[in-house]
């Protein structure tokens, strides 16, 4: 049984970006940390799309009417915008994984020499597809108004970014793996030979953290979506995104997703 | 003297897009409500843009090297995402203003039925040039920590945030003098007629009310910037960003420039 205490959730890494190459980039306080910090990032990122009702023109793929362009306005915003994204080299940075691939343009900047933790094969495990169609179909609607307000560049454009932060942090499965299998590879080296994805899974979750993650999310979900004003006492009780949405948000499908990419990180370890 | 209360932070106002052209569109609640609202909207940006060390290379005009473009990285990327924007329409919307207007690409869809409330001058008021002026050399190295992690894309994205949630702001100044003039078009006309741009500046200045906002914002970034944790007690007093360059951004600059729109969108009303 794997020794590290630490869940999936609680011992990804940052990339450490002052020391390229080096094998203490991968350390598991700052994975923690980045973890942690993107956990406010994702419920401000939430927080803002509330502001908008649920917007459906924005989503609609047969009304646009871009000449030359085919799908919806989220569509090409996050295209467009991880095409211009491409060019000053955000996809060169093992952390980042575009939605829409194919095509993309390649840098025109001089590249930043990131670390190289990962194996090689990392750069072909990307599941934004199934991080697409969550976000779309399941959380959407869950935590904005039904409704209309017309304003559907600045809807997409707040997607945008939820999408993006939500891939961040889901991917870093990529190294809380490579942390975990450095950290014990006698515990993994016989289920990625036997190719057993039910034994890794079952390796790398604790259940007791993951319900820790969720109630400290629910936590910041509480205090980043408060009414503050100046009276002694806030108006609790009032969240702009419901607490619980977010606690479900990870139960159900960011720490899933997680390991998912732990998982198929760990079934290419020893490639 | 202008009878309503409201001062300039306290009475902008959000555009209802359900009522197009009404003139109930303008209405003095729903302004509270919005910038109230921005300010969380503004602090959220600069606790993102804060997690990244000042990264100069960002700003460097002289080193990015993309083919027939002369500039800066963060040009680069503002430049090209209001490009991309303005194909979908965003700065239709009276509420919103390019930090790059000229040679923008007309939009591509169906344009949005803003509802018209402004005076036909309003479209020729952008500070943009100031606010971005202030934003890099002023703002920007009190909040960020020294230092280069390379992570230029993502930093230049997050000051594209910071940036056109403050411009969106302090150009709401332009709703917040029209909902002002039509309060008490027998305080403001005589200065605009004399075009006495003391006069209305003093007309629009409350000073208790900009106090309130100062600690108002100040409290929010004490609230949105704490680490949250599951302990009893959070860690009080360590902030992502200083409280007090909330409450002195707010001071200096926000008000300051909000009360600049305004003056310059009333010294046009009679035109």
């Amino acid at each position: 049984m794997a020794t590290s205490t630490a869940s999936s959730d609680e011992s990804s890494r940052c990339m450490k970006d002052e020391t390229p190459d080096s094998e203490n980039a991968l350390n598991l306080d700052s994975i923690r940390e980045c973890l942690i910090r993107l956990e406010d990032t994702i419920v401000f990122s939430l927080i803002e799309r509330a502001k908008f009702p649920f917007n459906s023109p924005a989503y609609d793929e047969s009304s646009l009417g871009i000449p030359g362009f085919c799908g919806s306005l989220v569509q090409f915003i996050v295209k467009e915008t991880e095409t211009l994204h491409a060019k000053v080299g955000r996809y060169e940075n093992p952390e980042e994984q575009p939605f829409f691939p194919d095509y993309l343009p390649p840098p025109l900047v001089y590249p930043h020499n990131y670390p190289q933790v990962l194996h090689p094969a990392a750069a072909s495990i990307n599941i934004n597809k199934t991080i697409w169609d969550m976000y779309f179909n399941q959380l959407l609607p869950l935590f904005t108004a039904k409704g209309d307000d017309g304003n559907y560049c600045t809807t997409a454009v707040c997607d945008l970014e939820c999408l993006q932060v939500l891939s961040r942090r889901i991917h870093y499965g990529k190294f809380v793996a490579e942390v975990k299998f450095r950290d014990a590879p006698q515990d993994y080296g016989p289920a990625i030979r036997a190719q057993d994805r039910d034994a890794l899974m079952k390796l790398l979750t604790f259940e007791s953290v993951e319900e820790m993650v969720k109630r400290r999310v629910e936590k910041k979900a509480m205090v980043f979506g408060q009414e503050v004003n100046l009276k002694d006492k806030d108006d609790k009780g009032k969240y702009k995104v419901d607490p619980s949405i977010v606690s479900r948000l990870y139960g159900e499908w960011v720490m899933p997703l997680t390991k998912l990419v732990q998982v198929e990180y760990l079934l290419r370890r020893l490639d």
